[in-house]
């Protein structure tokens, strides 16, 4: 089993392609992979927010980890969401990720239930005790609706119950207090940003790796901006970001009108790893609403000028 | 099959017993749906909030749905909670319900997900279509993030798609522009309050019944003011009203620097329920914190305040 | 002076008037007056929400409370809003209200500041303090974003701070709270509803008043829903109170890909006081977008269908 | 008059001294420029939120600007907040600022009310048309409770309304969409954070200048940063960054179980301005709640652990 030891790098949250009537296409997620891997990421995320986790039942979850941690064969970690409502729930599917031969957790906070920082603290324990994998934190507000203070992520880090964070909160203080914080005080905690947008920043503060849904699309765009940043190339770096900034317009392809953010965000992700021939299918799980022609145009003009087509 | 049409009168959330080990008690929890039956009420709605729905496992679940409707025999109607983040997850509970017997479903918008009411009308309507049961919607914004508008569940009910609504919003407004706008338009639509504190008001307004997670400590109490507010005699419905009101009081007992509402409110309905004899253990589920001997003493004293003990 | 002594009844947050040039219609304004009292209203609320108190210059402010003070001459008391962000903000505008010879001030807790339940309380008694006069807490959790407790609201009321509570903030269970908790402990404390859909409900739990901003446009309702409360004929109240949540459609008459609540909610108001002939002009202070005519005639609508033209 | 002509660098928002009886103190506001201008500022912002406008009556603002103005002579630009809720309350505070001889207003979107993009976009450019002055937005959704979208501030820039933005949203990818949106696009736009520890990052993207808080306490710190960010020493930059994150702990130093953000952030900064001799008393306007000697003696240890003592 590869254990991620400072996870580093690029690690995409892996899109999980779909045949026309809503099964995980094991095909075109392998293409998926293999695509990823050619762009030269340095780890897999799947089963997160970009992954439709939310839609997908435990079965096609399972599948999903299956699928990838047999094709990838130990090259590079695979990190497994364990996405539900609350620590038992949490279990279960980290049990069956892990199983599935997942390397290590990433876990929000409870959701769903009024909570406490007193409770998510007691929840990352136990599933790090229950599992004895190692537990990324998921800070993602936008759909836990509670926000991981850096103290207490700081607290889980330096008594070695958490592996890492993945910081899609868009509070880039909290993250930089927590990559300070961490600093000499608990080593191998990798501090990841979820952002698309702020990498060059993130990394420029002192973070060890991104996890961007952007990366699915242009994973060597994503890759090119870490090395950069990495040799100290800042300016190359901010190129790119600015480059990958414009792509990222790419998510409010879909019309407000008709769609949420997620459906619309999503379902231009899809669309584009479909013009772009990485997969079979763009279509996205229910209750999400299919982007139409013209939306899908957009979809297509953010790749052209992106250099992508 | 017991099919609930026009559902009305108290059907209480009902609260899942534990053994100390975290094991649905299924000795308790018969001995919890005879207190309230005896009670008087009208039906019992499994799997909701009250129940810990979001941090039972799914063999727990199917187990509170089978005990209960094995023993209640179709005496009165059993609706059970389908509450996941998305359609797809939400058919698998709901099929699992359904096949132990469940009357109806309860089921809330997507959550964790960034969602739109497109997407959830399209949500109601596939869940409607897949299980062909009776769907009440579960407008909980406090753990769901996004408010049912009431046009949207109009529309619902004329088309026949919702059976009901179980609102616990806090938005009074909202849920008599609900029952004024059923009024001729869908009829057998039941407009539940999910209110333990403005149930005389709903009723006044035309709401058909309620359900309050009080009503698992106090059934006879809720089955007074309702019976009071039918009979039109507002003045002992209000007066009711109040001395539940005190009573909720007690969702409060735990200390917030501690824990979460969630585990405030749940502890002491089970601290209650075990006050009362009728549960064996008041345990709560990973990761509540459990109130101390202190709080506990708290929700004695409101029983004894109420007149329960 | 007319001090309010237990102020009960309907007491309408009264518009303001404005010229086409964006001063106050004083002309409109007493005319506006003399419709509500005809209507027979117990009081009169300036310089609220519905005054467009945020939008007025302070001459403009004071105009308002001189020009109604002096025409009402102490038939009815006048209570004035001094809305600002912080006490020494709102000291001023409480002075120069009494100083016109406003009987009672109407003050929410501090905004655009982040504040806390300590300094809310500290603010409420250096405002009675230092003006001597009687203060009226203004829930309005929309404008102010923060909710008053009812905890901090009985404390204030026990302490003799508060004369009493205007509650805009849609939690009826909250000011049942207060209502059920001033009883027997502050004589004369004024638990009033700033809602207009929720009238009957909370005179039904004991609420002393009624503040609607669409009592400006149909005092003549809410007096009737008023007295029919007091007489204990619900089933009258509770139909009027349907006549009257229909007639508050109005307020969504503005197209909300156009404008905000608040043009839209008081731009129809004040058109429905121009179409029923008691104001000049129906336009709104910048930077409020106006109604178009197909928005209007939405207004028109609504006034007609409740018998108002 | 000093027209800011692109305005760029450290623009502290300069902190208001009181005397004991809450009245300016103009003897120590002027020790207190001198003590930024000394520090190497590029600009001055009077009469934001760092100098609690929003608790100063009409006077002491004028007294602010008056005493500032004079004192700094055209020597470096001064801008003054316009801080209230909608725009003819606005512009009186506009006019009054630019009597007094402030270069550049700035103005946040209205508040209190619920407002709308289009309405946002009105106030904007109702003001600029009206004052004739420089406008920079301040973005400052916790204040205001509403975020302004980059489109509607690039339309804005573009339009020659605004001069520039200051962001204290945290939103760093919004900033970072203004940056790159008005390149070439709005000559002499000035993009300025409002972050005390995203400095670096800002400036890295592209951002002009810094608008700190902090910055009263520490003016060199940021001069030094802002500095070394101009001439490419991100090392440097950062190092100093992350001194400034640890100081910038300061603001929590008031203990959240008796006071509120403002009274604990803006209680500090005064606290240190005492300590470090700049000004004469610490004292906070009304309802904040003052800092006890514990909560002081916190302060000092964050003002010895940066060197500032």
């Amino acid at each position: 089993m590869t254990r991620p030891t400072h996870l580093t790098g690029v690690v995409p949250p892996v899109c999980t392609p779909l045949t026309p009537d809503a099964e995980v296409d094991t095909a075109s997620l392998i293409r998926l992979v293999d695509f990823l891997v050619a762009g030269g990421v340095d780890g897999l995320f799947v089963l997160g927010s970009s992954a439709e986790a939310a839609y997908l039942r435990d079965e096609q979850r399972r599948a999903v980890v299956d699928t990838v941690v047999r094709h990838v064969g130990g090259q590079l970690p695979v990190l497994a969401g364990a996405i539900d409502m609350t620590t038992p729930r949490v279990l279960d599917h980290a049990r069956g990720a892990l199983d599935s031969g997942a390397d290590a957790l990433v876990v929000t906070a409870p959701f769903y239930t009024r909570t406490h920082p007193a409770e998510i603290d007691r929840h990352y324990r136990e599933v790090a005790a229950r599992t004895g994998a190692p537990v990324y934190a998921y800070d993602l507000p936008v759909a836990v609706h509670t926000k991981l203070g850096h103290d207490l992520v700081l607290t889980l880090a330096a008594d070695g119950v958490l592996a890492g964070l993945k910081d899609s909160s868009g509070d880039e203080t909290g993250l930089r207090r927590v990559i300070v914080g961490v600093r000499g005080k608990a080593a191998g905690f990798s501090a990841l940003t979820g952002s698309e947008t702020m990498v060059d920043s993130a990394l420029a503060m002192g973070a060890h790796g991104v996890v961007p849904g952007l990366g699915n699309v242009d994973p060597h765009g994503y890759v090119r901006l870490y090395r950069s940043a990495r040799e100290g190339d800042w300016e190359t770096a901010r190129t790119e970001q600015e480059r990958l900034l414009a792509l990222f317009g790419m998510v409010r392809s879909g019309d407000p009108a008709r769609m949420g953010m997620s459906s619309s965000a999503l379902g231009a992700f899809k669309a584009a790893l479909h013009l772009r021939g990485v997969i079979d299918c763009p279509a996205t799980m229910l209750p999400q609403i299919p982007l139409d022609a013209e939306e899908v145009r957009r979809v297509e003009k953010h790749l052209a000028t992106a250099g992508l087509l």
